[in-house]
C-alpha cells in the first residue's frame, strides 16, 4: 500500500461541506466515489480540513492509501475527468505512510472576500459576501493586528466546537481593498469551529463603525462571544492554502 | 409617459442570452415580467447590446416609457427585490423622451477572461475561459494594437449578422495578466456579431504560438474568416460598460 495525498479545490455552493455527513451529499463522498470507480477499489480519505457548508477550498488536501498503478502525477487527470466541475484535483503526490493530512498541516491560509460595492456584483456573487454599507479597511486591518500571536480564543469559537484548548496563535492577518473588494488573508497553524468567521464578522462591524476597536481585546480579557461581530456567512470564506513544509510542499 | 433609463447588470449562465426570444427564457423577459409586477402595467423594454447566450454584462442599458410614482432613483431598490439574484438592477434614471439606449451609445466596453492556470480555478469558472496552455500575454497585446482605429471587420464577424456595413472602429485594447488570469479589454462604438469572440479566440491562438500575429493584417486584406482563430466561449465575455456621455451619464 501506497500513501498519497492530493491537493483539491471545490465551489461549496452546492455541498454540505467537506465532511461525510448524513444530512446531504458532502465534497468527500464524491471525491470518494471517483477515487473508487477510478482505482477500483473502496478508498477511505482523510482531509487535512473539515470546511463547513458553503465554505470553498482552493488548496484542501486529502491523504489516503491505494495501491494502483496510475502515476501520482497522472491522477488530476484521471480523477478530474470524472469529477463534476465544482471539484477539481491540483496535485497528486505520493507521500511516506507516517505523513497525516491533517496532523502534519504547518500553516494554513484563510481567505475571506466582502464585495463592498452598493449593489451585489452579479459574477462573484457565490465567493463573496455581500456588505453595502461602506467599510472602512484601514480600520480593520488596525484592530486585526490585535489578533495577532497566542490567545484564549474562547470568545472566537461556535459552540459545537469539541477542541482540547481554545488557546491559538494566529501569525499573520492583513485586511487589502482592490475596488469594490475587501479580503481579510489570515494564516495559523490551526482555527477554532468558525472561527476565522467570527473574526470576519467582527472585523465588518468595525468597518462599518457599528463596532469599537478595543472589542478584540476586551474579547481576549472576557472569553464572551457576544463582545464580537455575527458570524459572517460561509459563502465568503475560502480555505486557500495548507502547508506542509519541505519536503511534501517542494514534491 | 416618461422614459427610463435602467441600468443593469446579470450573470449569463442559466439564460439564453438577452433578447427574449422563443427558444428559452432570456434576462429581457424576466426584467419585463418583474417590471410589470412592480408597475402594474406591460412594459416593453429596448436593451443596449444584444448580449448571446452565455454573455455576462456589469453594465447593460435598458430603457423603457412608463407612468409610474416610483421615483426613478428607488427602481433599482423596488425592481431587486423580485429579480433573481443573478440578475441586479444597478441604476435608474429618468432620461428625456427622445433618448434611445441603443442609438445613443458612444462607446461599448467589453472584457474578455481567461483562466490560463493549469486546472481551472472553480469558483471563477463561470465567467473564464479555461486554457490550460501557457498564453504569451505580450505577445497577445503586441498583435491587438493592429486592431486599432477603423478597419473592414468581414472576417470577424459571424454567419447571422445582418449589419449593413463591417466597417467598425476601435477605440482602445489591451491584453494584462494578474497571476493567472488573462484579460483582454476591448472598447469601441460598435461591434458586429460574434466580433469580439473572433477577436478574443484569435488573440488566444497567438498567445499559445498557434497563429502568427500577421493573421490579423491578413484578415484585414482577404475579409477571410478562415484566418482567424476560432470563436472563444461566451462565459468568458462581459460586457463591463456602455457609455452615452454627458448628460446622461452624469446623472
Amino acid at each position: 500500500m501506497q500513501r498519497y495525498l492530493l491537493t483539491v479545490s471545490y465551489d461549496a455552493t452546492n455541498y454540505c461541506g467537506y465532511q461525510r455527513q448524513d444530512n446531504g451529499i458532502t465534497v468527500q463522498e464524491v471525491l470518494e466515489g471517483v477515487l473508487q470507480k477510478t482505482l477500483g477499489t473502496s478508498v477511505k480519505t482523510t482531509g487535512a480540513s473539515r470546511t463547513d457548508a458553503g465554505v470553498h477550498a482552493l488548496c484542501q488536501r486529502v491523504h489516503f492509501d491505494a495501491e494502483t498503478t496510475i502515476p501520482p502525477e497522472k491522477l488530476p487527470a484521471a480523477l478530474n475527468c470524472r469529477l463534476p466541475f465544482d471539484i477539481r484535483v491540483l496535485k497528486g503526490q505520493a507521500v511516506p505512510g507516517a505523513f497525516h493530512a491533517r496532523y502534519d498541516t504547518v500553516q494554513k491560509h484563510y481567505i475571506y472576500r466582502i464585495d463592498n460595492a452598493p449593489c451585489q456584483n452579479v459574477l462573484t456573487r457565490g465567493f463573496c459576501t455581500h456588505v453595502k454599507y461602506p467599510l472602512n479597511e484601514k480600520a480593520m486591518h488596525r484592530a486585526a493586528q490585535a489578533l495577532l500571536d497566542e490567545h484564549d480564543f474562547a470568545a472566537f469559537c461556535a459552540a459545537g466546537g469539541n477542541a482540547k484548548t481554545t488557546v491559538r496563535s494566529i501569525d499573520h492577518i492583513s485586511v487589502e481593498r482592490q475596488g469594490d473588494i475587501v479580503t481579510i488573508s489570515v494564516r495559523g497553524k490551526a482555527f477554532l469551529y468558525n472561527m476565522v468567521r467570527i473574526i470576519a464578522g467582527t472585523l465588518i462591524e468595525i468597518g462599518m463603525g457599528k463596532r469599537s476597536e478595543s472589542c478584540i481585546l476586551e474579547a481576549f480579557q472576557t472569553l464572551d462571544r457576544k463582545v464580537l461581530g455575527a458570524t459572517a456567512p460561509a459563502k465568503g470564506l475560502t480555505l486557500a492554502q495548507i502547508s506542509y513544509g519541505a519536503p511534501i510542499d517542494e514534491a
